[in-house]
């Protein structure tokens, strides 16, 4: 069943293998009349692309925007934005060797069993090269946003057991955050998770990660309840992304600890409220705060070592990782997990819009 | 914007307000001719139901529930099943005096923003009493499913800081599970977490808690990617109830600190796995080992004691809360996470068959 | 699957069988904050309602409307407006003799094929009964719109081969449609149309008929290309009403035998069109012009005479139609055409006002 | 709002203006595993494409398929199928005279006053250029549909007014329409048609057209009820086509004047009906006979003749039809028309498959 959209009021469609020839989208429900700068929707896709730095994947790839549709003399139409990328750097080769053997805990199998026929190379439509289609569409929605001076910076603030310490959130220095391949926006620490992704590496292993997403401007009364609350749809937009396993905002996990007493934000009389345990959310919608979330993700399947696996006869086999593959999920994660919540914010400022009458 | 519906093929759209006439909703898409145990329904509704123990609220409501269509002679027609629960305990006094003035960490606030004139009585539509329909709903779908041999269970695991050890999660006794007033499947934990709740509640205070569910005998292959993995639509299911604040599944925001080598799930000739890290669920489709996830929900905002907030214009307030509450929402809320994981499945079971062509 | 939705942002959920304990609906997306006169849609109902004159069918239901939520102090609070209306003419036994027989014409059939249980009694789902919440849906909508003075009016143009003049369509008087039984706005014809409606019904027989609507002062720029074009989604809308056949709108079937010189529609300085073959719709989005369409309907399948059909075990049988049914059903589906007309329109409008930033 | 998608489990998303780069589609929800056969598509576009003969535009375009993903060795994966058609024939300058003036009964003036900002080159993203992708994509799902033994022919029955009797509906040679330039099943009539569009054209006019649609083979049980009816969605697939105007289908219009006893299709014992007025849909559910429809378009606005129109400032200007347009829509619309029949009929099929549990 399609499951390739995302949106209501502003939707991505994408498309697109691994090494096929390109991947790409249809962003629908673009508003209109709206004057776009091209040259930051690709820089958004370098912030994604693979090779950027040394703790990421060396494939190659220009992942060069095309724009097919949609815009013209430099302004959205408000009709759907069409666009490609091309995959340059097919090592198709590289990947002969899973053609009938499963990756330990990569989607080979399922897919395998669910389609009958896929795509084995680099992944296929599995591979998270499908994500630079959601960078297209979150660049676009975020110069949208910024318009309505809304604001979203994602950051890596754990790689590992390195994290970043509860009590320095509140003094980051986000102009940091581009400064270092991690994308950690605290120096100190920015180095230390260096040290172990490129340790990690060494080893031919890998390791997961959290990022962290502060989204600033937003106005109260976007979500939908009782199902499409804010906060859910953030989640699944999260959630949505290549080894994501976990989402939480505001106090999240930690939260549970804490007493009401403590937990409850008081409201102040400009409408703020003292503290933001709600993470700018409540009753599943946004009351004005800053709104924060962090996603975590799990390490890297592809590992440089011998690991157990069956083929598809579900014979034994042993399989070692091949190909150039990322130590480190999160600092090529950071402007997937931006875009994802741009993409949200939009379309639930659309929607809200949409319920308001004179 | 139309917020208030769930699923694709089998959809529930819910309807009602804390204090109105009556709760209810429309299910719609349910397999026909399926012969419905309606008493267990209605058990399924007094797990949820106010004052069934000593620590939960001592609201009084029967809960029971009126099917008004979409089941004839005992079994189900495929047409919508419309059904009410009469709201009978309307202490609607007991709200007077929030009809200004904005509850700290409650939806007061941007109800009012956004809607502009709102159901200020025991929180109208933000009120967790909308979770009564979802339980009907995933009755049902737990019915179907187990028909299928897939199993849903859910249970308490942590409550403030007590929280069963991971090593103990292989070796739990789910008969435990609703013997006790926690619905924690280890005695002795739970006793500890009653201890805290009671103790908490005597403080007019209030404490979080997680839930974890476990789903078996999934078949490998539900799930759309790429955005409605199976896993993000649980995480959006699970975010849509009300003080949810996080969802992990499989090794989760812990799997983070993991090195990959240890992480990867090797496969077994028989197709299942040696572990289970993944979580029953890889490239965002179910690999048939079992489905396991955790939600965290934060302290009742509702608390005994004076806090500070603002009235509607604005102004400094003074409130505490009345009305007869929960100190803690896990143990009432595991019927509802499990309903909303029994809908998501069967929503995913149906969506997966409709590929099959012969 | 779900079928039992209509609307996206505005979005109307229906249940409910012909001789089950209730009919109704959930109206979610609803603006909130608007005062909604309860008599009027009472009003609306009347007009739907069976028994309310000679020559339609004299079934006794008092279609009481029953508000369940989303009105708090008399206006919509943005929540979902849960309603019901109970049946109450309930002579099933009337239906044994279609227990297991399939009515010719009749869903009976395809119900029984499709979904292998089927509450039979008055046909069950697949009633027109059903509309009835329809009608409230669309009377709430109407009151909304006249606010932004867009005015739906329908009307039976057409009773078997008696039908309304082109010549005579810009000078009707709307204010007579509701003084004859037929719907009709020249008396003349109203009254050739009843006569034949009476003459029809002696010879236990039934006969079909044409709606026209005409919806004024809806705004430029309603419509989303490409698919989900106004008059497409109109035509929807008509298509999913019992009996419905065909449908229209601006030139319609008849335009195919025009010359494009004389199908256009010259534009005047005002941006208002010299002529309006193009129904208001070009495009497939409003042009600020009254749009305009034409329903069809069949005539009524149950008929008062023997007929050949088969049983549900594949023999031949004769059957005939017992119960009190309409002769011709276009007088009592003017409410419905308009409902439905409404639905869209202000579903199109919200939309509409969704893809507006500043 | 985005509206560029159609289907729900099978489903396309369009992009592209008549003068942009390319156009192209994104086909999501393809069954998976599934032998495609890329000429026969591309045979389907042939028939669709501009210059095939006399009586059609003579703009040229190759209108060459490029598929970018979904297909691996022959085989869908059940991962999107994106694809994208050149624009070739791209004299932009053609257009530069309704830069700012709106053609009468075209889409120009609807689409600035929504947009703000519209390409207007060749009516830009409302050409009917764009349902090329439509072609695409029901090229595939007619493949599937043909390997379940369903089968989809759409023919001309009437240009202007000349038109096939019914009486000659029932020995219809269907090997006749690709034989002829206007796509008519009777010879006769074809070459009369033909002759009147030369007419037409010469006087440099155009002329309206109707097409008949007829799918055998359909299983009884599609479509779902209340709203989504295989008929009312057959009809919004229609009139979701340039141009249409008009869509009725069994005994559409001319069933109005017809009494219930002439009209109703008595059950023979092989479940087949005697006659079939119903067009093989009954309460909106597929009973198993051929469904049959009509679809009505209207004359083509462009002409090669002065009209009366204003300009973007809402001055009176006279304007002249430039650029190469056909003078009869029908002809090409054909496929079109059987495409939009394959999605439906596709996507219901799956439909009605995910309702089935063992």
């Amino acid at each position: 069943m399609a499951g390739s959209s995302f949106g209501t009021i502003f939707k991505l469609t994408t498309f697109g293998e691994s090494h096929g020839i390109a991947i790409g989208g249809i962003l629908d429900g673009v508003p209109s009349n709206f004057e776009l700068d091209i040259n930051e929707i690709q820089l958004e896709l370098d912030r994604r692309k693979p090779g950027q730095s040394a703790i990421v994947t060396q494939r190659k790839e220009s992942d060069k925007i095309q724009f097919l549709s949609g815009i013209f003399e430099g302004k959205t139409t408000g009709a759907p934005i069409g666009f490609t990328i091309h995959n340059e750097d097919q090592k198709s080769t590289d990947y002969d060797h899973i053609k009938d053997t499963f990756r330990p805990s990569h989607a080979d199998y399922t897919y395998e069993k669910k389609y009958g026929h896929r795509d084995y190379r680099g992944g296929g439509r599995s591979s998270a090269r499908e994500t630079a289609s959601r960078v297209v569409a979150g660049a676009i929605a975020k110069q949208i946003l910024v318009k309505q001076n809304i604001h979203i910076q994602a950051y890596v603030d754990q790689v590992g057991s390195i994290k970043i310490n509860d009590s320095d959130l509140n003094s980051l220095d986000y102009s940091v955050i581009e400064l270092n391949p991690v994308r950690c926006p605290i120096p100190s620490k920015a180095i230390e998770m260096e040290e172990l992704i490129k340790q990690v590496r060494k080893e031919g292993d890998t390791i997961g990660g959290c990022i962290r997403c502060e989204i600033k401007g937003v106005p109260v009364g976007l979500g939908e309840p009782v199902f499409d609350r804010l906060n859910a749809e953030l989640g699944k937009a999260m959630l949505s992304i290549n080894a994501a396993k976990g989402f939480e905002y505001g106090s999240g996990f930690s939260g549970v600890e804490m007493r009401g007493s403590k937990h409850n934000d008081e409201f102040l009389e400009n409408g703020k409220t003292k503290t933001n345990f709600s993470g700018g959310i409540q009753g599943g919608i946004s009351n004005g705060m800053p709104i924060y979330f962090r996603v975590a993700f799990k390490p890297v399947a592809t590992i440089i070592q011998e690991q157990n696996t069956i083929d598809k006869y579900h014979n034994s086999e042993k399989i070692v990782g091949k190909g150039r593959h990322d130590p480190c999920v999160v600092p090529r994660a950071v402007p997937i997990v931006e875009s994802m919540a741009a993409i949200v914010i939009l379309d639930y400022l659309l929607k809200f819009n949409a319920t308001l009458l004179k």
